[in-house]
This record gives structure tokens, C-alpha cells and sequence, in this order.
């Protein structure tokens, strides 16, 4: 008989329900000043970071996170040029905002320089383009760039943050919304990640008043990652003025979809706003 | 020191995920003719249906997978009257059939006459259905019904099935869906569950090639479950001329919504059509 140790990462949600993945092996474990940082590579969805051990992202489906968190807000804006990412030191968002030759700038405001690094290692694909010259890296507190940034000058904001609690808490704040609104441009556009669409309702109500408390239009949008919780997760765009989700940019997607994106298209640009009953009862309730 | 057992159900999928949900206690456990059946108190979705060990339907989450698999064709059809469900002994898709005022006659086509007799019992809000005077409950072969049934005679056939293995295998066949489309008018609609977005390319390619044996027009689409393999699932839509999925009936889903929809609304009734990039390259390769 052949002994065999099986390592099993679990996520434990906080009602009973837990996701469990096949780990072959743990490549990285750290604590930086903000958070414990793990790299571990799965047996299905390849490498996967952890940040204060939940899961941050994966080789396999980091793809769904990232381009929907990029192109939605790119493309309902009518010419980004200047576009700042807080949180997103995986690298991820800045690939995908790369895809868009409209895009002259992109600061990443990512606080913790250890995942910059680790996932420059261990996630060459996801972070490729951090070294691009159209991106200027700024290791430091996002919520102070917001507020020292200069008024009315941005396109894009994507607040590519971790949960609600530990270093990311105070980037769902209606403060810090209020500042991101006055960096943008009238026509600027927000988009944070905004929980899961089967999170309790609480959590969701509290993302959704604090963004409407800085931004009179509210746009949320879900789409399906297996290794977030329950399955489903939600983005919420803002903006001062009302924008036309149907009116996007059809003619730049097409340019975008032809680099090989390998969830949205065209059909999915209106679709991923179409939003189950029972989640529009959450948000308002 | 207190010792408290903890029960803990795991579905283990086959590539080193694993769902956990915490339990309170097995309210039930039997074997049946065709598969064994558990039903199980958790602590996160109240009761929940087990066969052959996989979860079938849970108390907090089942209506996603009912409204999806009935509203969908239904609506897509110009005045069904005569339904045939093959499966569904729970007795949910029954339930959201009956919501429609133009249906005349449901036949419940189950193997399991178990099933039924549990789900009467522990699920009452679920099966509460079945025993509604237009459904005729009939307990039997769902591949020999269809072959013996009068052809050109149903406006729906909605397969309610289990997974592609065990009791259910014989309904992803070919052979199966042209005996569904032989029973079908010529302006039928068929719907089946078709397994979870992010299953093996090869699994979802059988079914696709399958239905497509029988049906010139198909239609996948997919919604949020977060108890199913990976949280996301389809259901394939079938007919013999094509439908405009964007022409369904709105005030007749008006009227349906009013009864207390928590998935399907207007926008969802084409949004769940839009299907991301790596899904459709599944199907087709």
C-alpha cells in the first residue's frame, strides 16, 4: 500500500458551504505588511492566489474576472485615454485595458508590492503587462491617490479591490466613492467588483448605497466564475450622467474580441446586465 | 468540553473540486428500483434532494433551475396547451408549468414513483403540483412513452432529467430526441437540462450533437445555481423551424411574474441566451 499525502484547499463561506480544490502543491506562503499572500498550484484550475487565504484568482478562470471588469467600462465609454486601477496587483485588468490602443495611461495603485512581485513570478500570464510603458506602477494606498488626484481629469476608474474586509475594506466606502467621482470626467465611468450575486443582502445593499452615494447612476452586472463564491459574481458600473448600455462601442469590441477574448462578446454587452429578480430585490431592499 | 457531531455532504466533482455543505440531519435515506435517494436538512439551503449521491434540488435555490426550464419555452411558444415533462418527479417544473393559464394537460413522466412519494413529503412546496387536476401523474419509462406516443400531438416536451449517467443516460440520446420531435407539432418546442457551463468540452458537445440529431434549431441557455457542479447551468431549447427568441410573449410573461417570479424577467428571457466566448467554442469543437 502506497501512502500518499492529498493536500485539499477550502474556502469556507460563512453559512455552511464550503468550496474544497485538489492542491499538488503549495508554491508560496507570506505575510507582507497588509495581508498573508499563498500561491498554490491546483489540480484543476492551475495556479490559484490566495489573500488572507481566499481566493484572489486562478490560472483557469481569471479570464472572466478580468475581462469583465476591463471591457464593459471601456467600451461604454466613448474614448478612454486616461484610466487609474486601484487594487489589481495581479495585472491582470491592466492586460486587458492594454487591448485598447484608445488607452494612453493606466496607473495600477495596488498597496501591496509582495503580491505585485509574487504574481509576476508565479503568474507571468496575468501580469504580463506591468512592465508595459503605458503603465505606470504606484505601490501605495489607493484610497490617498483618490483623494489628492486631480479633479475632473480621469476616463476610467476600475476598483479592482479584494473583499470588503482587511486591506480592501475602505475602498467600498461612499467616501472613497465620492472621490473617485470627483477624479473622473463628466463622462468618466467607474466600475468596482461588487460581491457575489448570492451574497447576503446586507452586504450587497451597503456596496450598492455607498456607490450610489457618489455616483447618480448605478449599472450592476454578474457573470459566472466556478471559483468565487456560489458561482456568480457581480460588477457595478457608475457614472454621473445616464449612459446607454445597448449604445456601447461595437465597432472596438469586434477589434477586441479578434485578440482572443474568451467571454465576452457582443451579445454578452447587454446580457451580463440582465439581472436575476431576486438579486434586484437584494440591492434595494 | 462539548462534542457535537458535524455533518458535512460533499459532492466530489470529478476533477478535484468538491462542493461542502454543512448539515443538520438525514431526514431520509432509501434505495429505489433505479438509484438510491437521500434528502438531507443543510444548514445553508434547507432541505435537499440527493440521487445516486449528487444534488438534485434544494429548498433556496431550486427555483432557478424550475422557472428556467418551464418559463423559457412556454414563453417561446405561441399558445402550448398540451405539455409531456419527462422526469421532474419533484414536482417543481410542474408547479411553474401550471402558472400558465393556456396549458391544458401536463403529463409527468417519472421512473421513480420513490421520488415522487419523498418529494410529496419533504418538499411539499416544491411538489405541491403534482396533484393539480390538469397533470396526470404517470410512473414509467420516459424513453418508452415518447416512442409510443401520437406523433404531431405536443406543444412542449420538457426533459427534467438527471445527469448523463445512471437512470438517466437513455434521455441524452439521439434516438431519444427524435422521438421527442416526432411527438412535437411542427411549432413544438423541446427544452432538456444540458449539464453546467464549465463541464468537459466532450460531455456538452454529446448533447449539443444529440439534440441537434433530432432538432434543425437549437438554443442553449444558462442561469446561476449555486448548489450545481460549478455554479453555473444550461438548458438546451429544440424546435423544427426557428424561433426569434427575441419575439417571446410580453404580456404574458407579465402576467406569470406578477405570481412571484425571483429569476426570469424580460431582460433575462434573452439575456440568458447570451453566451460566453469559451461555451460556444465548447460546443461547436
Amino acid at each position: 500500500m502506497k501512502l500518499v499525502m492529498q493536500l485539499w484547499y477550502y474556502e469556507d463561506y460563512e453559512d455552511g458551504v464550503k468550496l474544497g480544490l485538489a492542491a499538488k502543491e503549495v508554491l508560496f506562503r507570506d505575510k507582507s505588511d497588509f495581508q498573508t499572500v499563498d500561491v498554490i498550484e491546483t489540480e484543476s484550475y492551475g495556479r490559484m492566489l490566495l489573500l488572507d487565504g481566499l481566493v484572489m484568482t486562478t490560472d483557469k478562470d481569471e479570464f472572466v474576472y478580468h475581462e469583465l471588469i476591463s471591457h464593459v467600462p471601456a467600451l461604454n465609454h466613448k474614448k478612454p485615454e486616461r484610466v487609474v486601477v486601484i487594487g489589481g496587483g495581479d495585472g491582470g485588468t491592466v492586460r486587458e485595458l492594454l487591448k485598447h490602443p484608445e488607452i494612453k495611461e493606466i496607473v495600477l495603485c495596488e498597496i501591496d508590492g509582495m503580491v505585485v512581485e509574487v504574481c509576476e513570478k508565479y503568474f507571468p500570464e496575468i501580469a504580463k503587462g506591468i512592465r508595459d510603458p503605458r503603465v505606470k506602477l504606484n505601490i501605495g494606498d489607493g484610497i490617498a491617490y483618490m483623494e489628492e488626484h486631480e479633479a475632473n481629469s480621469l476616463d476610467l476608474v476600475i476598483v479592482d479591490s479584494t473583499d470588503p474586509i482587511g486591506p480592501g475594506e475602505g475602498l467600498f466606502s461612499g467616501a472613497f466613492y465620492k472621490s473617485v467621482a470627483r477624479a473622473l470626467k463628466s463622462d468618466g465611468l467607474m466600475v468596482c467588483q461588487s460581491e457575489g450575486l448570492w451574497h447576503p443582502a446586507p452586504v450587497l445593499q451597503r456596496i450598492h448605497k455607498n456607490v450610489s452615494a457618489g455616483f447618480a447612476h448605478v449599472y450592476p452586472y454578474i457573470a459566472s466564475i466556478p471559483t468565487y463564491p456560489k458561482g456568480t459574481w457581480s460588477w457595478t458600473m457608475a457614472s454621473k450622467n445616464a449612459i446607454d448600455i445597448k449604445n456601447f462601442d461595437k465597432a472596438r469590441l469586434n477589434k477586441i474580441e479578434a485578440t482572443g477574448l474568451k467571454y465576452m462578446n457582443e451579445d454578452l454587452m447587454t446580457g451580463v446586465f440582465a439581472l436575476p429578480n431576486f438579486f434586484k430585490a437584494k440591492l434595494k431592499s
